[in-house]
């Protein structure tokens, strides 16, 4: 099918068609590009949420209720479920989230699992990519759900509008990566699992730390729940809602815009630069020049000099 | 003082400038790269070592231990020892490092800490180019110890010749990292805290592991060791010593020098044109600019197929 029929469909709501434009994405076809930016004019209307958390924390049973709230408000959702392509995470994560499938009978829901960018990498570009295709296609709320480990949760924030951190009781050691940086990201928290001992002295400590930070615009809440009963997810919900109207009507709000949109610019020149030099690299890489570099009769520092030379005419590397 | 003078101290052996040219690495100074293409033909002549494993496998007291045995055999050794600057490291890596500290008075030892790239990334190119200036120094063993922790575990065999992977027993979960491919990049292995209960089982299953690939042209010889009383050290340099003779001598060590070659030519070039990117990009990011991407009368992929056109002219990012 060609590409323009194809994004017609998905425009006018075809799941099967907004699938296969992902796998375009995440197989880095190069019609994609020329199609995202057809669309993009057409972004900017969904509540972009990110989730994240420490594993075993609750993640996906806590979407999976924040999914069935906006469902109950006629809202579209989209899901993006980031899966570490990493050995350190094992099978448990997938089942987990075998729970929110109970969704995909719902065609007012789409749930997509992608990959993160190396082992133990951060977002690929591939999920924003998807989120400014299901932003497009008319998903309301695009929900991001990462597995807490690593960059993919500092990444988040490059991404989403709003980050929903979800912590539960008798963290431990836990405690450190909130101190170092993770805590300063969210913008809503929820303690899940609320109904375990412990649960005071976790929230006790999050509003400790948060009380920290004097004459912030926005306070993040502090949510408890038991996402396994729903109980606080509808307060959660509207936490989340809050804070994108603040988004859009604070200076902090279009300073963070404006962050965001300047790292998007950059990331995408990058893709395109770095895509350039390997191929030229790869074009420039015979036997004679690997000879050389081999014999030390020349060096990588000389040899980058000349590719770059052919990249762009005129340019040193030292 | 002038980077020549530096220099010119440094290849004389003075401990001092070769710190002050790290830090100039590290620092992504603008001379760094002249300099390191000036000293590159003096390279190729060390043994390059990583020493990788598991947090608590004991790799600093082994590493405190082989280079204690180079320099019985009057080899200058030099040691870059990768931090992460992660909050899930902690504390507590610095201080099994102050162990090797006991070499700071000996001149034949330089030991420096390095940062990886991002909170759980890889391995910095500043190690890589600190790996070039050691050798070019005169530096004949240069060991690369990383914490064992993601992306610079994986890494590591784009910098070292040899890699030394460190298990002990009773490793439970860390089995599963090993089949993950860590196993694949291993050279040499040390079981580690041999006196421990669980050392025959461990043993038993590397040497099961290693058997699954037939015809290799070196087998990882299983070393057990007990760093704490130097049980194991000698035979463990001896392999060493004998991968490094292996790898100039045949046809797969040539094919991997040829591999990381082309690796490293490849990085230099996304280097220097990342840093162009960089710098056309903050050039063209006005406040007008912005402003048409925050009324969304412009968008990302607009703009930046305009600054790629500064870059190259004539290039189309869509």
């Amino acid at each position: 099918m060609a590409v323009d029929t194809l994004l017609e469909k998905a425009l006018g709501g075809d799941i099967r068609s907004i699938a296969r434009i992902i796998s375009l994405i995440e197989n880095d076809n190069p019609e994609k590009d020329a199609l995202l930016k057809r669309v993009y004019p057409m972004t900017g209307k969904a509540i972009v949420l990110g989730i994240t958390g420490s594993p075993g924390a609750g993640k996906s049973t806590l979407t999976d209720k924040v999914i069935e709230h906006f469902r109950r408000q006629g809202k579209k959702v989209g899901v993006i479920a980031v899966d570490p392509s990493s050995p350190f995470s094992g099978g448990a994560i997938l089942a987990d989230r075998i729970r929110m499938q109970r969704h995909t009978g719902d065609s007012g829901v789409y749930i997509r699992s992608m990959g993160t960018r190396g082992s133990l990498g951060g977002l690929s570009r591939g999920t924003r990519e998807s989120v400014i295709l299901l932003d497009a296609c008319g998903y309301d709320v695009i929900i991001i759900e990462t597995v807490g480990v690593g960059q993919s949760e500092v990444d988040i924030i490059k991404i989403a509008d709003t980050v929903c951190l979800v912590l539960v009781p008798g963290m431990g050691d836990d405690i450190q990566i909130m101190k170092a940086g993770i805590m300063e990201i969210a913008n809503v928290f929820a303690i899940n699992k609320a109904d375990k001992p412990g649960v005071d002295r976790v929230a006790a400590e999050v509003r400790l730390m948060l009380d920290l930070v004097k004459d912030r615009p926005w306070v993040p809440p502090v949510h408890l729940t038991v996402a396994e009963n729903g109980t606080g997810i509808e307060e959660l919900v509207a936490s989340i809602a809050s804070h994108s109207v603040f988004l859009k009507s604070n200076p902090d709000g279009v300073r963070r815009e404006w962050r965001r949109l300047a790292f998007e610019v950059e990331e995408i020149l990058l893709q395109h630069i770095t895509r350039m030099t390997e191929k030229s690299w790869n074009a420039y890489k015979t036997d004679e020049v690997m000879e050389l570099l081999l014999s030390r009769k020349s060096n990588p520092y000389a040899v980058a000099e000349d590719v770059l030379r052919k990249i762009i005419p005129g340019t040193r590397v030292v």
